[in-house]
């Protein structure tokens, strides 16, 4: 099986077909009675993937970036896209249909406002939009004169009709003991008594990874997180209730679920979101995670108490069970890099590799291991130029032949039974240029400064984020995106609530996993990108000192590019920390390697 | 005249006085039916200053920290006080008057809920409340069944009576356009922009400082603060109107009022407010400064636009002029602390000197001048385990010998016609201790590398501070303040919106004044702490950068204790930022010494 495809996402799409989708959607919405209708990229869980089914605003616009909201009116219609994919969106859609239109600095809420007069109305499904969304859009809206209605079926649902997919039925698997570290049991135990303590009756959970976290069970619904789709409703008493569509479970998964958990059908929650309303009980619910619809359900302000979902925090916290099973995949995972980038220096210097052979490679080798789940995202692998588009996927029609000189850039990970991996290396094709090391090696700076940072209890991402940066900011750059995101235990590859970003509000805590992502991007030539994963670990307080204090532990073990590096630039403990790191992958690695792959490596992590 | 006394604070209080004090106030909670009122530290204006009629929680009390709220209940009370005044309030109160109760970590409204039960009424004077403080308290009490009454006359007050000090009077005096740099008229054309934009129809403004950056006055109505107590309310047409007790104003500055304002007396202001409502006009209030009784007054929700304080980014943002005086008036208050600390380094062997008279020393060395206007705080002076307290006023009470061998923090700052100073130097007395080198070159480390930082245009205060941080953490400490406030232009010491803090959420922006003043305290022996002012500058694109950036001009200029330097813990460039500023301090302040300061000065500034 190919997890990765390098075809149209958008499959047979044309102009003929844009345009006849979105006159049947203002058909509708002029039978309907209703101004503007909004599409975003959304499923009933908010995840990063949706399954096929309810890829709508793709089928609607071509649109097929992770995050996006079209609003359809009468006689225009906008697509608000981010930073990331304002040059892709135009070269995906009908022009002639969408206007593309960046937020921020736009508010869509605002820009609505201006399109639309006093005493329309604005159509949403209430499923796909989150409460926190709907109340920042009625905020606007509202003083205009402008109404938000709540739609009861999904209105691209009806023009696709038939020809929407189904659902999916992937099967679902117990995440074992031997991996999560923790039962559901006493995951579910913990849960009930921060409810207690937060006089909540009970919580409704609308993410499917922290379902899947909470039962221990994994699925494969949506691309690349292995996860089921679900709700699942924990009360302080009786059994927590999973809604989920029972052709996902085999005999053996029921059983495992069996003793603290009761199975109910999916069109089964409404049903008991309103009991749950008619019993007086007070629901927590996440407002910027779960739908408007289910507030609705359960009565809104009386009966629900507003915080965030109560596994995200729990979740975040890798116990030891969880950090061995990473460190086990990160040593895996390592041992396939040191394959890869060994033929990639073998390969390479003959000019006949492509982006996309690159990305085969690696995930065939990835296959070789006989443990690969899924691989975790799509891979990044972006030649020269396209190393600088920061979300770059190669497709067929992109791809680019990897000449000598360039840098080539890759980002990938694997979703293994045990972990999560993500990384990230980028590779001297040929010889660098001193501006190429110069970045290169300041980006190195960076990643450095934060995998030996050390700190105080309390410290949140935001405070972090600045290190990986100093160095390009004294040269006069930065980089556009945040240092780290989250990653999860055989979960999501970005996971809340941490990370460590200018966002990065939530202190770190021992057992926390973050990427340490810094790069460089310089547009139209290259782009640089050096990411391994970390775990906070609560650090041994140095001699004399008088505060609590955390670090880091770098997981991931593989060659950082010495070509790239000048030495001259990096301080004695940098190049310390290099030369340290470089013994550390090779003494890991050694042992699972061919060989040839050995002499590579032998080479590859040679002290500074 | 002396600007910083040594008396105690609180004059004649006796536990009796603080028991019919209570006793009054509670007979009056009795006929009033009251079960609590709330007894803040805040007068109409909400500065950190306020003038002897507003002090009704030191006459209550006994308290006199700057900040902290009382909270008087039938059989209870509670003094709700920062973690700075949780050693000095037991002291200063009648302990079996008032729990003192530590916040954060404990809310106040969280903490009355409790002891208050379902029914009862907490009575609050709306003028000492600011409307988002009223709002969180009501948020908490409400769902207990516990009411907010907002009382029309201060209980305080009324068992105060005749006693009670009256309003200050003190002269306005005119900002002339040489230190202001801008006209009252171009800054209200401006502001009248701003409310334009933001389809505000007019502005009450409730802080001092704003009033007196726009109108260019100054005044003296409270202690160190160079301001007249007033409100004023810019309307986007007709005169701005400025409430003033006219008792202090001479005829030349009505003169310079006279064209762009129209003068009234402070108790028109509900007049002004009623008609406002009345005639329907959207008035701008910033909810976290502006008190409750006018969000009231002006109609709320309905009638009230809830937005910042549009002078507080305008007056941060210092214009050329401002940043010339401020130039100048660090060059002479250097040269000050040129002779100051000259002066402790030859009586300090001595022996015989004390905090107190140290503090007065600097205070007269700064009157010699001839252009001292206030000092812009009281000087914190401690000695030996005095520094660690890191909000120390020496008092008569605590005044301690200084004697070798010991270090010495002195936190100090002038008001000058053109500009307001604030600067730290820590001074080993006799030999200091490997110990203390160490951690002073700790704390210097920080300094330098805010200091030298450069950032991008956006980089908020939050982003640099961790520099300050970095060489501590590593060695397992941290001071627990921000490690920069904003500084106004003969203004307030302590200003916003900026900071370099875990709160610092504002972009920086050229013409920003902000304290650089990482410290490190341990406790029962030492304070160390470094300040400079810096200001926001452009910063000429390194060769090659790809972004707009900033970086800061130190503008103190005095030497820092090079004996309690370790030049081992430095890298090459930390070193030669020293060296380099002591050559700028030197190369400033030698013109305007007698020769033996120059003698002191050019061995206080040799490199290291």
């Amino acid at each position: 099986m190919r997890y990765q495809s390098f075809d149209d996402p958008r499959g047979h799409f044309t102009p003929e077909i844009a345009h006849a989708r979105m006159a049947g959607l203002r058909q509708w919405m002029g039978k309907a009675r209703v101004d503007a209708v909004l599409v975003p990229r959304a499923d009933e869980h908010q995840g990063e993937y949706v399954p096929a089914c309810a890829e709508r605003l793709a089928w609607l616009t071509g649109f097929t970036g992770s995050a996006g909201l079209a609003a359809v009116l009468a006689e225009r219609a906008f697509l608000f896209v981010d930073g990331r994919y304002t040059a892709q969106a135009p070269t995906q859609i009908a022009t002639d249909l969408f206007e593309v239109v960046q937020c921020p600095p736009t508010d869509p809420a605002a820009h609505l406002t201006e399109a639309l007069g006093d005493g329309t109305v604005v159509g949403f499904d209430p499923l796909l939009h989150t409460l926190a969304q709907v109340e920042r859009f009625e905020a606007k809206l509202k003083p205009r004169g402008i109404k938000l209605r709540a739609l009861p079926k999904n209105p691209v649902d009806r023009v696709w009709g038939d020809a929407r997919p189904a659902p999916p039925q992937a099967p679902v698997s117990i995440h074992p003991q031997k991996w999560a570290g923790e039962t559901a049991e006493d995951k579910l135990a913990a849960l009930r008594e921060t409810l207690r303590q937060n006089q909540q009756d009970a919580v409704l959970l609308t993410l499917p990874d922290s379902i899947a976290w909470l039962f221990n069970i994994r699925g494969a619904d949506v691309a690349h997180n292995p996860v089921a789709l679900a709700f699942a409703l924990v009360s302080r008493r009786g059994k927590a209730q999973l809604f989920i569509d029972s052709a996902k479970l085999t005999p053996e998964v029921r059983a495992h679920l069996k003793g603290a958990v009761r199975l109910r059908r999916p069109d089964a929650l409404q049903t008991a979101l309103a009991d749950l309303k008619a019993s007086g009980a007070i629901v927590r619910l996440d407002p910027d995670t779960a739908a408007y619809a289910f507030w609705r359900a359960l009565g809104g302000k009386a009966h629900v108490a507003r915080a965030a979902d109560p596994c995200l925090l729990p979740k975040a916290r890798k116990n030891d069970v969880e950090i061995a099973g990473m460190r086990a995949s990160h040593r895996r995972d390592g041992a396939v890099m040191a394959r890869f980038l060994a033929w990639l220096d073998g390969e390479a210097p003959s000019g006949t590799l492509s982006e996309i052979r690159v990305v085969e490679k690696l995930e065939a080798l990835r296959q070789d291991t006989g443990q690969l789940r899924e691989i975790s995202f799509d891979t990044i692998c972006g030649a020269g130029p396209h190393g600088a588009v920061v979300h770059y996927r190669v497709s067929a029609h992109t791809d680019r032949r990897i000449k000598a000189p360039t840098l080539l850039l890759i980002d990938s990970g694997a979703q293994y039974a045990d972990g999560t991996t993500d990384i990230t290396r980028t590779v001297a094709i040929g010889e660098p240029t001193p501006a190429q090391r110069r970045m290169f090696t300041l980006v190195l700076k960076g990643h450095i400064a934060i995998a030996t940072a050390r700190f105080p209890q309390g410290t949140r991402g935001v405070d972090l984020d600045p290190f990986a940066r100093r160095a390009l900011w004294s040269a006069g750059h930065d980089f556009d995106h945040g240092t780290g995101h989250g990653v999860g235990a055989f979960l999501s590859v970005h996971e809340g609530p941490q990370s460590i970003s200018r966002r990065g509000m939530v202190p770190l805590e021992a057992g926390m996993i973050i990427s340490n992502e810094p790069g460089y991007y310089e547009e139209g030539a290259y782009g640089i990108r050096i990411e391994n994963l970390v775990l906070v670990a609560p650090l041994q307080v140095p001699d004399g000192g008088s505060r609590a204090m955390l670090s880091f532990e770098t997981l991931t073990l593989a060659p950082i590019d010495r070509r790239l590096i000048d030495g001259d630039l990096l301080l004695p403990e940098e190049r310390a920390w290099i030369d340290a790191y470089h013994a550390r992958v090779r003494e890991a690695l050694m042992p699972d390697l061919d060989a040839a792959t050995q002499r590579w490596l032998r080479s590859a992590t040679a002290p500074l």
